[in-house]
């Protein structure tokens, strides 16, 4: 397997350009104080549709032959990479089908909607959606864009490593939220091909550890599905595009409880006032417990998504 | 009285340069397709103690005389200007005293001591804050830095629109919040000396509408302390300086309801992710509310703040 090269980012980066938003990368000196480093935030819930998944599916449908483009994409997901493709298809004027399961959040199915996609709805209990999309997107023509194991989805996502490196100068570590691994995928290319070592550690919830157990096992291991708040992040199993990424490039594999998740959200609202999803939050989280070692260290972290209405935060502040 | 000009805003720049955060400027599209126009949201939540109040306060002691500056400086505040002069001062080196009502929030209380301030309490129903902070200051040899009536305060908040100009280029309105008119004051100043006419409106809780009246009437209009959730802008009567500025360069003031803020809160953290302040999202809820003609053309708003803890922030949303 040929693995992608920072080429392959700079490439998406310049396909992004004026199409996706170049996110703030955050700084406080509280934050700093507490771990004794100099830490990074690139501020992805900033980002088009809330989230970092909007670079890999717009890299991924602006790199498609132009006859496979004009056929339309499809995918399943019922999370940000839905929202992200559906709005690459709408931005290039081709359609785009997304296998949602029949109890979706309505709020994520009219997002979805909103950008045009038409959703097909499945049920999650007997249905396989990545069956179900191949079957879609033959039947219509489309080419599937899968959320995670992509060569292009990968390329695009490694564009929020390439402009925090620009924004923030020379990393020590660069701490990443990891689901399926496409973005750590993307990040490690970048952080990998910069002149100065950076150790690059992912971070999962401690209910979801496939990728830590896949690396620690030199395998793809596959888990039950899991119970965490990281919606985000319940994949149960690299795939085989991302492992292979991983297993050359990501340094360590950390991982942070539920709590310690509600925890860096609250610390993120109250002192960043930046809103942040469980997801969003984990690699932040990672720091604050102490998971990672700060001192001393220029440290970028990904906060990689905000999309979480007030009534869900509430609950999980309550919780 | 000789006004203000943008050169004393532009030295106030100067003087902030490497110390403030150059806050962002986030767009949203889904903003801007549902008022006709484009956008430009200064986020001052993220600057430093989380207000543009800091710009202000570290411009004020970084303008006195050096004997001075070295007396210390004295404010009475139980908002986000205390922060902003204990850290100014801490950054100086100099000390603070800050005149707090016994009974402010220890959130903010520990916030303010923390940067090394002394809290100097006083009872809200006897006491004058205004001249017991003149006492403590003449005590102890210190100057006093009021909280928006002051021409460095007031040079200091207006790089708020220097930056902005810069960042989003031409803008044909202006909105900011306003509570004693510091901000504002500064902004227009800003905006009157661009080359490309600028329409500055003000925008007040409806209950708070001191400036409103003040402007109307041609004189300086006191009100009883207002019932409001935005607590950053429950001041009685605009100050002298602040009057004579607004008088001469703001074009409309109006007003919004608490359950507009509300909403407005609740659109910054559910479409943008953002955390505001019922004080910082008044510009923003006048916008939503239909207060401000934005239809087709490129407007600034003032994010002006974001210091409120996950507790209140429910119990609004609640409420």
């Amino acid at each position: 397997m040929t693995l992608p090269t920072i080429d392959d980012v700079q490439a998406a980066a310049a396909r992004l350009d004026g199409v996706a938003h170049r996110t703030p990368v955050l700084t406080s000196r509280t934050l700093d104080a507490m771990l004794g480093g100099s830490v990074f935030l690139k501020a992805e819930c900033f980002q088009r549709v809330g989230a970092f998944k909007f670079r890999g599916a717009y890299n991924a449908v602006a790199s498609l032959s132009e006859p496979a483009r004009a056929g339309g994409v499809a995918t399943y997901s019922s999370g940000n990479h839905a929202q992200a493709l559906a709005l690459a298809a709408a931005l290039h004027g081709v359609p785009a089908a997304i296998v949602m399961p029949e109890d979706a959040p309505s709020i994520k199915v009219a997002a979805t909607a909103g950008y045009g996609a038409e959703i097909v709805p499945y049920d999650r209990y007997t249905g396989d959606r990545r069956a179900i999309a191949e079957s879609v997107a033959a039947e219509r023509g489309m080419t599937l864009i899968p959320p995670f194991d992509h060569w292009d989805v990968i390329a695009g996502q490694g564009t929020t490593a390439l402009e925090l490196f620009e924004q923030a100068g020379p990393l020590d570590v660069l701490a990443v939220c990891v689901g399926g691994g496409g973005l750590i995928s993307g990040c490690a290319t970048v952080a990998k091909a910069q002149d100065h070592p950076v150790r690059v550690v992912g971070v999962e919830p401690e209910a979801g550890d496939d990728v830590k157990q896949s690396l620690e096992q030199g395998r793809i291991v596959e888990i039950p599905a899991p119970h965490t708040i990281a919606d985000g992040q319940q994949t149960v199993a690299p795939g085989e595009k991302t492992f292979a990424v991983m297993a050359e490039r990501v340094d360590e594999i950390v991982t942070v409880t539920d709590p310690e998740i509600v925890d860096a959200m609250r610390f993120a609202f109250e002192r960043l006032n930046v809103v942040l999803e469980p997801s969003g939050a984990s690699a932040l989280a990672a720091l604050l417990a102490g998971r990672i070692e700060t001192a001393g260290r220029r440290v970028g972290v990904t906060l990689s998504g905000g999309n979480i209405g007030v009534r869900r935060f509430v609950e999980v502040m309550s919780a």
